[in-house]
């Protein structure tokens, strides 16, 4: 069954919301991945939000650029945890979408991550899966072991020209 | 017939959205004034919006603060001119609420005045309503006039203590 | 008979003030587009701010970067709706021409719209014109349609990538 | 058993922290509150993140002000939902923190809410104990219904003074 | 004759505005202080500005606050050096006067000083008097060393609670 | 003889000040250009700053970028009028050397132009000059002239394309 | 001997760099502190920057708001190691002062703390010390080690509120 | 011995830190570099901060981009001076590692410099050196002339093209 919905307001917003499905890929987690804009698709994205519960998914990860209200509107219209990814597409380089997704008055909470990483969306999201799925947070303590042996490797690395530091 | 509404995320907002409606009054413009919130009554928020065009509305005027989606949301679901007052209630002193409201994506504009000036959006409101309405267009031309003579007012004031400026 | 002029400092941004023109003329409503300079024109320009509402225009489109004077000066001199478009032509990416488009004292509204979004500065002059015109307000309430259409085939082609969502 | 944990890292957060105790002690969650930071006491730190799923944590909410290190610096040693609240208590007025806490490179995720925003933290961790709590996402459900008649009855206190608008 | 000329938007300026006419007469040089509106007297704007030449002065010191466009539109209009002085009057706390008043286009320049800063648009109108007059350059040099004096004092003064520094 | 002094800290500066002396030298007016570091070569500008007044010199322009220290420091040891040229040279994009020049304490001033904007520096120190120099003065009455023709110019280009608009 | 020079361009800072004076004090560090201005007393600050290595000074904390010169002009003219402490005395709220001190080019480097955080300042100064005198060092791990006492003694006070955490 | 250690939390961030080591070989000193992440290899960072007073280093650079907490944790676990190189490579562009790294809190330093300007770094940790080496005094007092004269040597060659200014 599909876990994660991923959603954003335009095809353009993909290259930048490719890395949450590739993330949700690599743990084996079924997810949704459309187009659903605030602005120009107002019922698909209250149909998408009042089914989101019912449909099993324990997380949306909704990227959005400017003004981006997609992420705050779905929040506002399911009980599902929503996460918001600022993505940059305008002169003020994501600052706008940031302010817009992570502001949200008191009662409707979305859960934002840095500009552009929607890939930090994913793993948010397998964090919340892992919750009740001790099979992911198994995945997840794996992966956290991963990053360590690899930014070693790096140090390894670098040790090549500059010296070895054992600590 | 009620030419323009006015609404709002919460009667907190009121304090500062009362401008738009005294002035709408001084003009002898009927208005209605009622609270929307996007993200807690979003049902409301969507009837509100598509009723706006047959209800005879010529403009709307939507304040709200931080992460501020309502003049976008019922901009993106009327046809009607709808203008946004980016209202300043968090620490980011309605810088977020600006962005929130300004950087609409291409297709859906909403019609920005400066944080807090409710009185402007109103004027706004009335310089649509004037394209159609030459008794309007003519109050608005007078509007310019007095205060013109008001500021020369100011500065016979100041030409009290620093002396006569005739140019 | 042109229903909305378009203005802008000089013709280096013309290649962002086009849209509006591309946008009015997709519509089928008569414009006029010329360079009035707020500051290197200051006569030409109080000449056409104050000659806007007797030749007919129902809203005036001024585009301008950096200290962006021109928005704001218009309005000071006609009753006609003045929509402003910040330019991003400086170092500080627009958010000067922002600021100095948007945050006019009270008495002289300007209608500001996203940096460098001169379609949806045509949009709004179209709503504008649509308060007093049931063909544009038709026409917009099927662009509103057209818009819908589109995401929703963008959303049948991410489905052939990563599977159908129907909510 | 505790399912939420809030950390701070001093006392003086306090004041913006206890609106998350009080919004999970309505829903009648159990969680617990105690003062760690990132930098005074960074073993109790380690202790803290290293021990919170084994100890049944389903979400912590890590508050912290300036360069606020403890959200992303726990989240990096538990694979636990980290959820941060930027706390406003420099003269940058939250926009450090903001900056500090949401910003995380990838691989680290944390969910960051609105500056000073601790009641969204604890519905946030409510809607992620949600996913598994049928009980939880009821509430959370008549939360948004509640929050929807407040609107509501706020519309009508407004009417009141502005008369009524049925939509 | 009077050489310097003040002017603000509004009276409300004046508590800002006041430390330039305080240091002008200080130096004893004559000035002129009034009220000239870019937005609500456009017309006194522009019969101030093409006339300030011919009247004799020397400088124009222009304060404004918000979308500050009286500095740049007089100097478009006269070839006096105009010192603008960004006031701090909405909720961006001056920085949009700041942008709007610095941020000019090439070709009409506008010296611009900090935020509320009048005194200095006034020290700047005496260097620019001083350039052509030796009594006012005498006057500039012994002010530069009696603000040497005052922080000697000071030092002084310092040195009763932590000691004498003799470098 | 020299009337105004072009410094910068680096010659990696020249690109954006050579505008500057490009602009003096179109006036015929006679400059001194060099290179002068308010951090590197702390000696050098303590005595161009010292020498300046008795040099001759009716202004001089700084250009500086980061932590531009060079248009302050010199301005506190002369009497000549210093005009600040914030230089775009970090990943601050200006906004450090615009606030590091503008934002000098009261006793000090700097007269500061558009960040890289050196031609409206010069044409600043013109007009300084040309408040004792008629013919300076004239050539700045015609540049205005100049510049309104060549705007009008492109008015007339732009017509081709769209149409005359004759107001 | 005094190992630690506090230096501020006005004795209104005093109020945010006496905490550097009492952490010092605390440390048992000889310290000097004086008035210095880097606009006001050029020569001054001149002769304090160039004597300090010979009196022996090892670091030196110089405090400036707005456009503050101070720390990076005394950084150039010695090779004690200076300390930079950003004063919040502006509308800018010290992000003027941070950028003046922190962005200062390649070749004089100024270790900068927190907006009007001097105590930090003096704690930098004291590990500058400790680097060559081991009592002091000892001094700063004991500081380490009571910071984390008092926060552990935090959390038990909270405990009393909130109940027991132990991990 | 090494008297100095360069960490970065990723190889990628050795582009902006290599400078940082070429400066401190250019002077001679002995120093370590490797890679060090705050989030991915928490137990590494606790070993290398807690090992380096013992190690004998007497300052530690730390270079770190986005939400950068490398060198304020690193400072929290250690006596030794801790130099903090925010890194540009977000959206932000170098804005959020600035905040993260230079506000901490009044207990925990971190001398703060400019973005991207790792040889600032170099040469702060070369004067915290020099304060108990004087050989290392002599070569930054060496080091500060020889800019003098490459300054001095650009301005000579500036003067083969706009003439020579002796001062």
């Amino acid at each position: 069954m599909k876990q994660v919905g991923i959603i954003m307001g335009s095809d353009s917003d993909l290259n930048v919301m490719r890395a949450a499905a590739d993330t949700l890929a690599e743990f084996g987690v079924e997810f949704e991945l459309t187009i659903v804009s605030a602005h120009r698709t107002p019922d698909r994205m209250v149909r998408y939000a009042r089914s989101a519960a019912e449909r099993g998914l324990k997380a949306i990860i909704a990227g959005a650029g400017g003004a981006a209200h997609l992420p705050g509107m779905v929040a506002a219209m399911t009980t599902v945890p929503v996460i918001g990814v600022p993505v940059n597409i305008t002169a003020m380089q994501g600052q706008d979408s940031l302010m817009s997704i992570v502001q949200m008055p008191k009662g409707i909470p979305v859960a934002t991550v840095a500009i552009d990483n929607s890939a930090n969306a994913a793993l948010l999201a397998l964090r919340i899966i892992g919750t009740g799925d001790a099979r992911i947070q198994a995945q997840l303590a794996q992966h956290l072991v991963d990053m360590e042996h690899q930014v070693l490797a790096k140090a390894d690395t670098v040790a090549g020209e500059y010296g070895d530091v054992v600590v």
